[in-house]
């Protein structure tokens, strides 16, 4: 159902400074950077193999990642797997009783078309589906 | 210095039904399924394009899943990524002045060489190096 690991979602509260760590330590190029407002967040991709590291700050205080920041601090927020088709795999994922956060996808960074999955659904692991825009 | 996400590390409580959702609904092959004595865990490896998600149960209490757990209950551990040359990836590191958890590569799953970055150094994030064994 997923091709590979699309990404990890990485809260950061000083996004230049995770960029600074990932892109010259870490040897990472940056891919891509875009504020998405539904999200509240600006992102920041880094490419690692065939899938990114997604550095996430806040751009506003109620947007999921400032909460999270709030309860936990920085670190490892979400995991990303990439499908062709988000529907099918939304279904998928609903026929077999997992708790759904999108029950439609929604717009996420670069075009994509993204849906979450409940943590409770995937044993505490906030889970999100994500269809590339076709380039 | 990183080829790609070798794998996300997942605390989980309830080995075989983590591991049901990930075969049976996700669609991942389990790849590999090992006791890792020194790191007091249970591990599965299920394939999910060129990386892995790594299911682990504690076997021990003092293990630091088993502290994990106790702390957060399950969820997302660590993510890991692939090098070829592990001494110099950490000599990276140690360059950077990044704080280790491991001062040198320990044997790890499948005969895989591995290194911890401690997590106050990469943002929250605890960070695995791994240097996959010859095959
Ligand atoms: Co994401
Ligand atoms: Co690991």
């Amino acid at each position: 159902m997923f091709g590979r690991i699309d990404h990890i979602g990485v809260a950061v509260t000083d996004l230049d400074a995770a960029v600074a760590l990932y892109e010259q330590t870490f040897g990472m190029p940056v891919a891509h950077r875009e504020t998405v407002e539904s999200f509240g967040v600006e992102a920041v991709l880094l490419d690692v193999g065939e899938s990114h590291v997604e550095l996430l700050r806040p751009v506003s205080d109620d947007s999921a990642i400032a909460r999270f920041l709030e309860r936990n601090g920085p670190g490892l927020h979400h995991v990303a797997y990439a499908t062709d088709d988000i529907e099918a795999a939304l279904e998928r994922c609903r026929a077999a009783g997992l708790r759904l956060i999108d029950e439609r996808p929604r717009r996420g960074i670069r075009n994509s078309r993204v849906a979450f999955l409940h943590p409770k659904a995937v044993g505490g692991v906030l889970t999100e589906l994500v269809q590339p825009a076709a380039h």
